[in-house]
């Protein structure tokens, strides 16, 4: 644990410089709001104006303060935060909360004021600028003028909260606790300037009153520390989920590749999350939502889910958004059918369907207990929905209780819906451990949060191919002709195409000879990439025709694009396979590799999957297999409808050499794709026939 | 008006059959829920075991009753009910609420009792059974024991909801009064023995009070009924805005074509509700969510959205939502700027960027009053979505009132994201005619619900190509053989593919010589509709060739069919096209067209679309292009990336006689395909490549 951070979290003294005695004004909040919430450590107000705040004394400036304190709340603006920040880092404080806004955000000269601050902090670690500060509820602490904070009390629980942006805060603050869901820790980053996202998530991986951690996530400034920090987390049992806004961004456009295109920042945060086993949150009241399931504990091993319902409409509205997830409803098998029989003698229950209505356990809990009782022990499902309706609404203790009483005898998630509009049973639900929605989409997020979470295997070591240093001549600069690139990716293990590079007619000519069958001519250039555009392609040529061809090709180019061509590439034609893409990007997350199906239609649907690249090399095969099956149109590669399958073995050696290739050229590398690479049937292997690839 | 619809939803006298005393019992709600709510018309109780209910006189069977009530709210058991309904019927009452549950939800003897009570009532109306019954708001007239009534009193507006769940109704209900949202009447409709959803949309549509339908829909029991109320709301300007569940049901499976299993319920229903202008909304909470923007009345003309904020983090959210459904927010134009900066002299408000960030205006109600305007003047903006952040709960009616001033001087929406826990600001937003949603996604559906409205024109009358009879010889039973399918289809007008049929090698060869160029050989049988997987189809023929073919297929198809092939197709091979398929479905919702990419990429992402055939005839011309142009796929048939344009016309035309001959074979066609279509590029035309026929 980093001792600054704990310090900051949960300091024995606070400083608040700038405090105000007015506890209705912004500056006045923070003093005010520790008091509320029974802060029981020292607090040490700093005013020039102020003598006393309530019983405290007041200090003129950091200078007088009677002891060095452990964090400082700055409530100065930004043109005199840092001069604050100066005084309080000479003096030994651990760590200070900026507040002022009016740094990077607002322009060039706030970028300046947030460098002036960083110098000025030394040694001390900064929260902020720009932040609302934390709110530590396992321990009482509230270091924040959150206008949520106004509130009394607050459910304190196991979900930890670190949110990039100040305002989200208050927001999950104050929705939480309307919930009953009960929150560990709250940390606004906001301008991170020092302090960020994955310090917190790491410190809270060894928090003991964290069980689950929730981030709002606008960018991952150091995507290795933040991987480090979720597969801690991970390791530790400790689910996180992540909203990231930015998920209309455009994608980056790359000059010479598709992939780019394909690629795109919010892509790339996919499949970050994805591979250090982050649950990304589809809305941002999933944020809530999936980590309020994963809080109670409980496990999900499969996706057959009971529904227990003494209200029509409801159980069925809860169902149909689970079919459309995946989820299955099957109806009780006999004993558990006889089980709830048993349980309302001489009622007609219809007992072969699922929801499960049981009309009059809804309104007796010992029945309740007993129907609930019978479906967690039911070998035939996997997890449990309890519909509540108004017919509950009288009685809500009694219905918590009669739920809560179940749970110690399974660890299956049980969950409740409640139909009418009924917060306060919601509430309760949840505080006694039955986590609540008043949504069906909800539910359905919890429940597959929870899968992901149970599916997900965080690695001992981050998983990669042995890196394999291949031994390269010197590469040239700048953009690689075509026959260039496929030697480089020959030299990796990517089997290419047979191709001769030709300068005349005659060449041509002798060159398919030499490859047999029909062959494919294109014009050789480093600087013309797209060749088709410009005329500069030809396939089903013979020995026969590919002379006439190549001088008929020559002129096209030079017409359209406006130089000679002098060099070609004949090629043999690949056939009977099935064209996919194979590509690289880059961006700010780090350098992933893309995997895509090929041809017009697919582009359309961009049916491609994308995986980064672990710190130490390449992909391993399983995650290069897992990618192929990724793809909607996998099955083309599996047998669908009596075609052959395909060679999916040398797909995935050729996905590991092209990603061993980028992880050992590294930053040189700008971009590189191979566009189509074929893979032809079982034992016959792929063969890449064209590519790109860019030097730095 | 149904007259007797109009005595149901607003009776001058109500007779309540088996009212007990006691208003802790269902059977004591009724009576209790008309007072406590205000009904000013005359209660009238019956039960023989009671004197009095309260003040009220109760008369012990219905031949006593005073005076012939103008609705009976039946309370008896449904081994009672159907008697009281015959009774009531007998008296000229003019319509029965009828609550027993025990009908045909639960099986066979519940439907014999369903269909007594159908007996029973005669011309008296019934709503049910198994029905919760109605609320009318709007008259202060509620008949129905749904707890949800235990509320004092429930905002009034012009939403009119029907619902075939009872127990959704009173979600419904709660949810709206605790959102602040305005309810016209909510009608229960059930098992629907008599009155159905159709007869309360056609009603409501006539209801003054009434703005925007709203239904939870389970089945459309009669889709012309449901279709015509539909239209008839659009033309009267009323929106309609359906939830219906059932998404996650199997699709229908056809036997011989691939349609039926692309077709599917849920997507029937999908094509009807967009047919008549139906909003559908994805989520329950949508089903309040939409009609609650739409019953301002505000129109949305674009998809330009300002987002007004004072809070960072959560105008981001709802921008970063509207982003993903295709909405845009652009930053403001110049003029709008500058009125924006002459707002707050003194700031350094950036103004450049959209969340506008207008953090003084957030605090001051004339500042914000002034950006409204600003905003809602600007050119740039359709829409305006203001971002209510924590620093405006402590003054609620300054912000909701001065919102409101600004509502007047435009129609463009004005809709409100609250960002804390804060449902009481909601709620006053939303009846002060600024519809308020705590979920970005809610303002999303909101927007996107009132975009479609504007967008729908409902047809004077239903828009069908004249009917054009086409005589046809008498047309044999069961399923056709490819050669007689496309013969039908060509008599409607769909180019064919050309061919022979022929039974030996050497008539094979003359057809291929007759044809000339390539082309293909298949076997000739209307009981092996799937050719292929028996080995009958062969391509790339020539006269040369296509003898020793044919010997060799005839040996192939006895061994795999069983079967010695007699008859043999030639067809000339068609290249250079788009594949598509052309098909219909009929469920009990009606018939459909299907239009979908051909090809085994396209199946895999399932790109089809449906239209319902209008009771007239066939599709339209503009109904068959908007068919093409929904495929996702469209781009193939658009001159994507190079590719010649299609021939879209001579599709166009294809579809609609496809359509012709489906409509007027009616219910004697029980399946038709053409699968393959080729769409040639432009001027050249489509032809059928094959096809499916079975005939009843």
């Amino acid at each position: 644990m980093n001792d600054a951070i704990s310090r900051l979290l949960s300091p024995r003294s606070v400083a608040v410089i700038g405090a105000s005695a007015d506890p209705k004004k912004t500056s006045g909040r923070p003093v005010a709001y520790l008091r509320k919430h029974g802060y029981a450590g020292r607090i040490l107000p700093v005013n020039p104006k102020v003598e006393r705040i309530g019983d405290l004394p007041c200090y003129p400036d950091i200078a007088s303060l009677p002891e060095v304190p452990d964090v400082a709340v700055v409530l100065l603006g930004a043109e005199r935060a840092h001069v604050a920040v100066r005084e309080l880092s000479a003096r030994g404080c651990a760590a200070a909360i900026v507040l002022a806004s009016g740094y990077t955000e607002t322009g060039a000269e706030g970028a300046r004021r947030q460098q002036q601050l960083v110098e000025a902090a030394g040694a001390m670690r900064i929260l902020g600028p720009n932040t609302i500060g934390l709110v530590n509820l396992t321990d009482g602490i509230v270091l924040s003028p959150s206008g949520a904070l106004e509130m009394d009390a607050f459910p304190v629980g196991g979900i930890g909260v670190v949110s990039q942006s100040g305002g989200i805060l208050g927001a999950l603050l104050s929705r939480a606790a309307a919930r009953g869901i009960g929150l560990s820790k709250l940390i606004a980053t906001s301008n991170e300037v020092d302090l960020e996202l994955a310090d917190f998530v790491d410190h809270l991986a060894d928090d003991p009153a964290t069980r689950v951690i929730a981030l709002y996530v606008e960018t991952v400034r150091h995507p290795a520390k933040f991987r480090a920090a979720c597969l801690k987390a991970a390791r530790a049992g400790k689910p996180v989920v992540a909203f990231k806004i930015g998920r209309s961004e455009a994608g980056a456009q790359a000059a010479v590749s598709h992939t780019g295109a394909m690629a795109g920042a919010d892509r790339m945060y996919d499949a970050l999350f994805r591979q250090v086993g982050v649950v990304r949150a589809q809305s941002f009241s999933d944020l809530l939502d999936i980590p309020a399931a994963l809080a109670t504990g409980r496990r999900l091993h499969g996706r057959r889910v009971a529904i227990l319902t003494s209200t029509g409409g409801a159980g069925t509205l809860v169902s149909d958004d689970l079919g459309v997830a995946g989820f299955e409803t099957p109806a009780p098998d006999v004993a558990t059918a006889d089980a709830l029989r048993a349980l309302q003698s001489g009622s007609e229950a219809v007992l072969d369907r699922n929801p499960i209505d049981v009309t009059l356990a809804g309104l007796r809990p010992d029945l309740l207990r007993g129907a609930i009782q019978a479906l967690l022990a039911s070998p035939t499902y996997d997890a449990l929905v309890i519909i509540v309706g108004s017919s509950s609404l009288a009685m809500p203790e009694l219905l918590a209780g009669a739920i809560q009483d179940c749970l110690p005898a399974s660890d299956k998630p049980v969950l409740a819906y409640v139909s009418p509009h009924a917060p306060e049973i919601g509430a309760l639900l949840t505080q006694r451990g039955v986590p609540a929605f008043a949504a069906a989409e909800s539910c359905t997020a919890a429940l597959a949060g929870m899968l992901r979470v149970a599916q997900f295997q965080a690695p001992v070591r981050e998983d990669a191919a042995a890196p394999r240093a291949v031994a390269l001549d010197p590469l040239p600069c700048g953009a690689l002709d075509e026959a260039e690139a496929k030697r480089l990716f020959a030299r990796f293990g990517v089997p290419c195409a047979a191709e001769r590079v030709v300068a005349t007619a005659e060449e041509a000519q002798a060159a398919a000879a030499a490859l047999g069958g029909r062959v494919v001519l294109k014009i050789l250039s480093a600087q013309i990439t797209h060749k088709s555009d410009v005329g500069g392609v030809a396939v089903g040529l013979t020995p026969e025709t590919i002379g006439a061809r190549l001088g008929q090709m020559a002129c096209e180019v030079e017409a359209r694009a406006g130089v000679q061509p002098r060099r070609f590439l004949v090629q043999e034609m690949v056939g009977g396979g099935t064209e996919l893409i194979l590509g690289m990007h880059r961006d700010a997350l780090g350098t992933a590799i893309l995997l895509g199906m090929g041809g017009v239609t697919a582009e359309l649907f961009q049916d491609t999957t994308l995986r980064l690249l672990p710190p130490s090399g390449g992909l391993s095969h399983d995650e290069a297999l897992a990618m192929a099956q990724a793809l909607r149109t996998w099955p083309l590669l599996d047998g669908f409808r009596g075609r052959p399958r395909a060679d999916v073995q040398a797909l995935v050696t050729a996905v590991v050499a092209f990603s061993q290739m980028v992880a050992q050229l590294g930053d040189r590398l700008l971009e590189a794709e191979i566009n189509p690479v074929f893979v032809l049937p079982e034992g016959q292997g792929v063969r890449a026939a064209d590519g790109v690839v860019v030097l730095l």
